[in-house]
């Protein structure tokens, strides 16, 4: 995969869960960068411009391009562990890789202890949500499950409250969300599958007040974080 | 512009904001979006999907595509005027048509009166703005000024009080936003203009708990708007 842009490769090489493989600069680079990079035994390349823009097919590189090896995803245990009250955000089937990206740089703001997502039906870490994440990839972890049903299990197991964000539920300021908590966040096109949100310990709904009322994942979610964010004061 | 889908074909058709010129359907359709439309005194043809594909350069038109004029942008009065206390958004330059459309979403669910966005360096309502915000452009007030800052300036003599969304201000959830507000939300690159935030009667921060701490403008804005509706109760 391929990571761009001055603070994206920044925080590629400051993080765990990403390996940076090698480092494009343009020529004449020569600063915090480089000796980042140099520090952490990254094979160097001084290119030309138009060899980066080439790379990256014309996106913004500001004369960072990186390799990276694919994401590495974390255990669930691994955000279970990571806070006596842990917050999780579990993502059900979307598909838009600009949300899962939006969505991760939501929870590296609102502090979130990590995401979990499922191997099917759910656009993976690729290229373009790093470079959505906007460098936040490096900071959340993220795991990825085989079965989202039963990774709700082993939350509820380890005392934590699973709620479906979804139209029909109580309305989320009036819900207490100061304990160990999870929000499942429904696919674009179809929302919460029905037998993940019966698995979930209730819903919680955004109040919504206009005619069309459909909200952006990556926007509904956030709204949804910082209430968990306002109420944990 | 052209407007595809199903739903925003609908709300086009219903909306006053967005005229409708003329309306391809699939072949075989006779249903309540072709009775509607005839209903309107649309000029309605039926042509091959392959037809429809090709209209919309493949994205996903679900047998309908309209022809729609420019936008109708309405003047900063009319937003004022729609409520006795005006909850309204000022985009400083926005230039992501995506950002652009999630905000018109959110602030059709947030019951926002309006958004006020310059004639200068900022993405206008166009196909890509129209179809992100999924109908939701068809329903909120959207003035067009030549002036941001004249406009916070006519905002104020109206008794509204208007707030910077950015990061070196006041926490939004203790700010009393529950009179009539304006929020005013950067552009993705630059943020807000040092003038335009100078204009403002205060700054408002989201809580950020992180080591990047950066949110996408659609989300931020989403955030935002729901700390307004959850004050106002």
């Amino acid at each position: 995969m391929k990571i761009q842009g001055r603070n994206s490769v920044i925080e590629a090489l400051k993080s765990d869960a990403i390996t940076v493989n090698s480092l494009a600069c343009e020529k004449g680079s020569d600063n915090g960068i480089v000796a980042l990079a140099r520090q952490k035994g990254v094979k160097i390349t001084f290119v030309d411009k138009a060899v980066l823009d080439k790379m990256c097919s014309g996106g913004k590189h500001q004369g960072y391009v990186a390799d990276v090896a694919d994401f590495k995803y974390c255990e669930l245990e691994d955000i279970l562990s990571s806070s006596p009250t842990p917050f999780v955000v579990i993502l059900d089937g979307l598909s838009d890789p600009h949300n899962f990206g939006s969505i991760i740089r939501a929870c590296e703001c609102a502090g979130a202890d990590g995401i979990v997502i499922s191997k099917n039906r759910q656009v993976a870490v690729n290229d373009t949500v790093l470079r959505v994440s906007a460098g936040a990839a490096a900071h959340v972890k993220i795991a990825r499950v085989t079965n989202i049903n039963n990774a709700i299990k082993q939350l509820q197991q380890s005392g934590v409250w699973v709620y479906a964000l979804d139209m029909d539920g109580a309305e989320i300021t009036s819900t207490n969300l100061t304990g160990p908590v999870a929000l499942v966040i429904g696919s674009e096109g179809d929302g919460i599958a029905p037998y993940t949100k019966k698995c979930c310990d209730g819903v919680v709904s955004l109040k919504l007040k206009g005619k069309i009322n459909s909200l952006n994942a990556s926007v509904a979610c956030g709204i949804a974080l910082y209430e968990v964010v306002r109420q944990r004061g």
